[in-house]
């Protein structure tokens, strides 16, 4: 059975209980669990992790997706600073979607910039929680191909 | 019914013929007829659209945009210069998913940045063809809220 | 009798649609019609002209601004970006008044430069429709002048 | 009666005698009595004043502004550089045009820049002294609105 | 009896009066009084200054500061502008606190800059009149220190 | 009782050890012993907290924060850096008071920008643990206005 | 055998009626005479097209440059500004040669930047219409290369 | 007898008071006497200003420098930011020369760029107040010939 | 016995493993042992250290650095972002080594800048592990100069 | 019998000898040996030069070019760097034609610039030794017009 | 006797024969002769030296320097660029001074910046050849200074 | 027997006698004798040149280094303007190690950059004379690996 990993970067263990007017009121367990559950549906395993710490993500990354066949991660504030995590994903030789609830491009302009977009697979921004369906979603489509 | 209008700038008449290593052998006719059918299946009337010319873009938002519940638009080229295309995006109200077939990112600097990043409600980037399909998709979930 | 062309760029021909709390209420087609009233009480042809194509603009410029005496122009989106529109009107030398309807140095910083401000006479900006009343009073003026 | 006031800034008190070719032979009082007298066909009481000192004309905005309806500068040198007249500005509740009598676009870089710009309500620039007089139109038009 | 000078720059004057809802109720004249008696209280004799003219501002900083013990100022616009304050203040060799009302970081650019800063012994942002009285509290801890 | 949460960053456990010419000899232990009892004396709990780790910090403010009716906080170096701290700040709805015991705008120009300025509700720089003292005063002063 | 086209960008079609003393008198039609009977002397055939619109170069592009064995074009204001010009050279694998008349580098800064230049083959620029002849000579040369 | 005005900016009235070390223990009154002789013994009148007031260098330019047939500034502070000292020397057709006594070269970047360089006959820097002598002579070289 | 502390940042551990026809297939293990071997033949105690985490780098410097005579980074992904780390390094005053092993201005721009070079002694870049092999010379070197 | 001098700057005297595939096996001498045939050919004499010192070929320019009355110069590497060059190019009165063998604009931002480009006539770029042909046809043509 | 050495980089040896309406019609020998007359009126030996090459301005300083007491150089295009020359003059520890005939701040934007300014004793800029006059006199008065 | 050569670029024949508490007391002849010996006893001839001319150092590395199995090049001044020396470098195929004697990250900004990095082999930095031992080592490691 194939794995799909999904990192959350800083602060996103606060979804739905911040700012619920922009990020909705479902929490991050709540989309845990639907991910999970559309896993199944897909035939994949699904294993979902969040931390606040980048040397943190940087180790799971290394650890946890050399047995992954997709990834998704949501980096957050790491986005536009981290290039340890760059360092970490350019290693993989799987499918990686990066994936922004918000549409960061009508933030503050250092949100603008991702140190990560020119060494993932692609990007989904701006559709909410439904950003990680889609995502798990083109994750099954790339490795499905041929 | 509701309806759903696609429109495709500049060059995208060219897909399946030019670098198809890159773009793969679909042609835009073939898109457009699979995304015709996806929105039979959904219960959406799906428009498709195309045009090399900055004007005829404007002139097909304003025209045909009042009448349709979602919009998905792969502005090619214009991507980065149109500021008329963008005024035009402006006075609409309905969902607009902007989507780039390869992942601009990877690609000269000129490319990343966007006019329109900031007035669309959500981004699919570097997922190929396979982007139309979420993005019909998210267009569908978005206009599904209650 | 002595004629004045006023050209209006992208999405111009939805004044009094769109978003009227900025720009009031009056259409294009009504502030044309009193244009050309003004015109005749000043003892002047008005022709009015709109389009959302670049290279039109760029015709008109060319066709009929020849037997005009003086020429009008709210370039929209193509203030910003248009060096074609720039080079036609290189070509002239009559009166050129540049015009914006709303305070383009209160919007987005891309709207702050014009690519056009040195090749035109002068600019009447943020002064809503009243601008084009005072731009074709200055144009009286200026064509009036030993 | 309504009261407009025109306030110059720097070096303008030489007008009509420096560079005569580029400025016309109106010298500041003669422009000064000829709003006055504009200004008593419309029923308004105007008052000008010029200065070549950054602080006067803050404390002259400060003082004279609260018992006017309506504010015409032309902040010349100042335009490019004061913080303090912009603050000054942003107490004001009433119409300010801000006016240059040469096309301030076709000069040194330096001069395309104006601190004031976003917070004056309009701008005219490079029709010389009938700025003036359209600019007290202008103010008149728009303190007349309802 | 050791002495601390007061300085507030152009439109400083208008407080309690402009914008209460940022700048709160309280006029200059209710603040200056009230610095003067925590002086008393502390033991430090206590004058203020206020002016809209740069060089005044330069003037008053070398002929009063000789004879004082500690400086506070609030150089308002010309904080971000005025090299000649900044010299003047090179010349002093006793503790200068630079203070500003408001968050100048959540402002314009242009505001987030400071030609003083390096030459300043400390700054207070963003306290509204409370600054004031830390930067007393602060001058007085810092002559008072062996 | 209400509570006041100091958080420093990285080195600052060095206080009184290293560069004591420039940052004196008092130990961090020392500074937040005195800021405790400077609470107790404003009948406030004084909490302090220290990391070299940015995850942690980011933690420490989500965990803690939520129970406290300020915070005052020394992010060194990862004022300039850190997006994540700047998220778990933007949560918050209490006073924020930023403090930098040197004066950063006579270091290096790196030093002179802050992520988080424009969403704490004030800054103090430049005077030492002193700088500490005045913060908790501020927060008592901001959380005692009605 | 052998086709090359000849673009011509905006503004081109007034060449030999403005500014002649710097393009000389040679109208565009005696221009494209020369450079087929250029042409017929190489054995080749030349075609000719101008438009003052982008999209409307893109097309011929796309139409008319699979048929042929060199292309020549100048741009003229599009050189600074078209990513969709630049789009469908991409797709040709002939040679391509970038001509503009005046020397571009003793004008304007923003004439000095071309979008065109590396994904073209070579260019000429300075020479007024005698680049055209260069030009031609130049595709005759590369394609008559083993 | 022809008239040479020198004009010192902010400032300079503490030359010989402040840091010795760098400008010497002559102060401005001691220099501006020597220059008067010098003046007279090359048959020339020499008129000595300063001030701290941008305005009032503004206005001393206008008045004074009329009946005068050469001008030595050394603008101090306002070199650097001065648009208003540039325009009144704008006007003026007589020899200008900009003196500074420090090699402000070796000082901060700011002031590196000077406003009115390209406006002054020639510029004398890091001499001292020998500056101002060969500035005279200078003058007195170029006044004389024929 | 004199010690030197190497620290590995971000990714290194990958060593061996990842991207062998760039960093050769020795793993940090193999590279650490050849260190210490080297560090007996020198009469020094070799300690290695690696770590993902900013945080923990820091305090390893702090800790173990204190009792060290020399140190030798390589911060990898942190070299370009960590003010943190350049703060612990200034607190040292023993040699500290930077070391590259590949030569990091062969790729991306943001890997050219780097936070520590004008904090540390020497840098040695773009020797593979050679690199850490003279870096150590280098340490050894410097602390046995008299 | 008019003379036409060719400059070739720093390490051109390696054609055909390095990367032949980029710039072909022809060396310079036969490449000089060609030109002069073809100068023959037009009634022009041919001298040819190249050098790897920039005050070697500033002398050239001095000496050579008087009595020349066309120049063509590729000035390799020092095109980027060298005002020496382009002041003795501002000193000639004749045509000058720059000439580069492969497109710079494809190389090395760095080399996108030219401090030449606009004291020459014009420029030939991205054409292989080919570009010279023209070159001297061009000059032909320049120096044979009425 | 004490010596003064007179350096002049690339093109300086046309004087007087290119552009006389901006340098005069005096050569170079012409005024070296002056200088050399001048020099033995004030006691001091005057060298002259002039070349094109980069390197043999240095080779000159290093050599022909060190027996000398003052230096004046006048580094014509290797102001701009030259870091050896600086390099050279910062081995010296007698006054140097810097001379440019014409007012560089006058010309293009890239003679503005002086690679020598901060590591001279001083600057003398847009007196012709006087401003070799004024500056042996410079260095006569600072080297008989006590 | 493999040959090395080593180039050292302008103003380097001061060593020993410049600066010596910066760069020590050896002369570059005690270096150079140094070297030759550290070559003899790996086996390898060791040649040594120095120049301050640009010209020079290019022919240099075009002459010698083709029988050269190693360059080990200190271009000091050259090293951040040269795109000479680059393009000379670019043909060799052999391994090259760029040498400063000083950290140049703690130097001037312009120091920081290098035209050379990304075409060498490796780089060491700060760590004196002694960094020619290291390059000379990591030379012969280099060209000792299979």
């Amino acid at each position: 059975m194939k794995k799909v990993l999904f990192i959350n970067g800083p602060n996103l263990n606060l979804l739905g209980t911040r700012e619920p007017e922009i990020y909705g009121n479902r929490t991050l367990a709540d989309i845990d669990k639907a991910l999970v559950e559309q896993g199944n549906a897909l035939g994949l395993e699904v294993e979902t992790y969040q931390s606040n710490h980048e040397g943190a993500i940087v180790d799971k990354i290394q650890v946890a997706a050399r047995g992954c066949h997709g990834l998704v991660i949501n980096p957050a504030a790491y986005t536009h600073t981290s290039i340890a995590i760059r360092d970490a994903l350019l290693v993989l030789d799987i499918p990686v979607i990066e994936v922004h609830l918000s549409n960061i491009h009508k933030r503050e302009p250092f949100r603008h910039q991702s140190m990560l977009s020119d060494v993932v697979t692609g990007k989904i921004i701006g559709l909410g929680p439904y950003g990680y369906t889609l995502a798990l979603a083109a994750v099954d489509h790339l490795i499905s191909e041929p």
